[in-house]
C-alpha cells in the first residue's frame, strides 16, 4: 500500500460526505422535509435486499448493490435531476459526465474506473443488474409516494402517463409487482379527478 | 407470490424509512449537523467498497453489505447508543433484542431470520464478514471526526484509551489502515494537551 493511494481513498471517501446534503423530491414518510441522496442510496440498498425474490433474470447480486451505492455519487457536482424535470433532463447528461470525471477522478485509478464502470453500467439500463437497480431505484419513492398521499404526485402534479412510463422498468423488471404498482398509481390519479 | 408476503415486505420498508430520523453524534464533513444513521449506512457500505483490498481476511463481499445495510436498522426503536456512553450501554442489548423482534419481525419469516442474522453475526464479531464490517463501521466516523477538527473527540472528550479501543477492530481487520489511524489519533490528544 502506498499512503498516496490511502490518501487518494480517504479523500475520495471524505467527499462523499456532501451527498448528505444532496436534497432529492421525495419526501420521508412523515413528510416532515425532503430525502437526501444519501440516505436514499441506503434505502434502495435494503429495497434490494428484501425484494430480490422477484427479479425478472438471475442476478450478480454483489453488483447490484455496489451500482446502487455507486450510482447517485454524481449528485455532488450535478444536482438532483427532478424525475419530471424536462429542462433539466436536456442537461443532465453532461452535467453528471462532468462530475464523474470529478469524483471517480479522485480515486486511484483502477478504482475510479470501477466505480465510474458501475455508474455508466445503471445508466445504460443494458444488463439484468441495470434493469434491476433502476427498477428498485422507481420504487423506493414510489413506497414514499404512497405513504405520503400521493408525495411528488400530488405536489409536482407529472401526469399519470408520466408517472406509469417513469415505473416502467418495475414492469419489466420485477414484474411480479407491476398490477400493484400500477392498480396504485390508477387509484391515485383517479382520486385527484 | 402471496399479496399478504408482498404486503408484509413493503410495510418493512417504508417503515425502515424511519432510520432518515434517528441522529447519530457524528458530525456532517461540513459540522452543520449530525449525522442520521440511514446515511452513515450508505456511508460505511461506500467505505467498504473502496477499502476491500485491505481485509485482513477473505470475504464473502455481498453479505458484509448486507450487513451494513441491516446493522442500524434496530436504532429505530432502540436509538444510536453514543460508543463513549456508559450507561446507555447497559441497556443497549436488550433495547436493540427488542427492536430486532419488533422490525424483523414484520417481513415475511424467512426474510425477516435472514436480516437478522446478518444483525446478530455483526454484533458478534466473530466472522471475517463482521470483522471486517465492524472495522469499517468504525472508519468512517473516524474520517469525519478528523475533517471536523476532531469531531466527537473534541465535543464529548472521550480519553485517548477509550478512542484506541473503540478503533481497535481497525487495527485487526484493516492492518494497513492502523498506523495512519492510530498517528492520527495520536495527533489529535497531544493537540489537546
Amino acid at each position: 500500500m502506498s499512503d498516496n493511494r490511502l490518501s487518494r481513498q480517504t479523500a475520495f471517501l471524505t467527499e462523499a460526505d456532501k451527498l448528505k446534503t444532496i436534497f432529492r423530491r421525495t419526501l420521508l414518510t412523515d413528510a416532515s422535509r425532503r430525502e437526501n441522496t444519501a440516505e436514499h442510496s441506503w434505502h434502495i440498498i435494503l429495497t434490494a435486499m428484501v425484494l430480490r425474490e422477484y427479479a425478472a433474470e438471475p442476478l450478480n447480486f454483489d453488483r447490484v448493490l455496489e451500482m446502487l451505492a455507486a450510482h447517485d455519487l454524481v449528485e455532488i457536482d450535478a444536482d438532483d435531476t427532478f424525475a419530471y424535470d424536462v429542462e433539466g433532463a436536456k442537461t443532465r447528461a453532461d452535467r453528471e459526465r462532468r462530475a464523474a470525471d470529478r469524483l471517480f477522478g479522485m480515486l486511484p485509478p483502477d478504482l475510479g474506473a470501477k466505480l465510474r464502470a458501475l455508474w455508466e453500467e445503471f445508466e445504460a439500463h443494458e444488463t439484468p443488474e441495470a434493469h434491476f437497480a433502476n427498477a428498485v431505484d422507481r420504487f423506493q419513492p414510489f413506497l414514499q409516494n404512497l405513504a405520503t398521499e400521493g408525495g411528488t404526485w400530488r405536489i409536482y402534479h407529472p401526469t399519470r402517463e408520466q408517472v406509469l412510463r417513469r415505473m416502467d422498468p418495475i414492469r419489466t423488471a420485477l414484474p411480479a409487482l407491476w398490477t400493484f404498482v400500477r392498480a396504485s398509481i390508477e387509484q391515485f390519479f383517479s382520486s385527484m379527478e
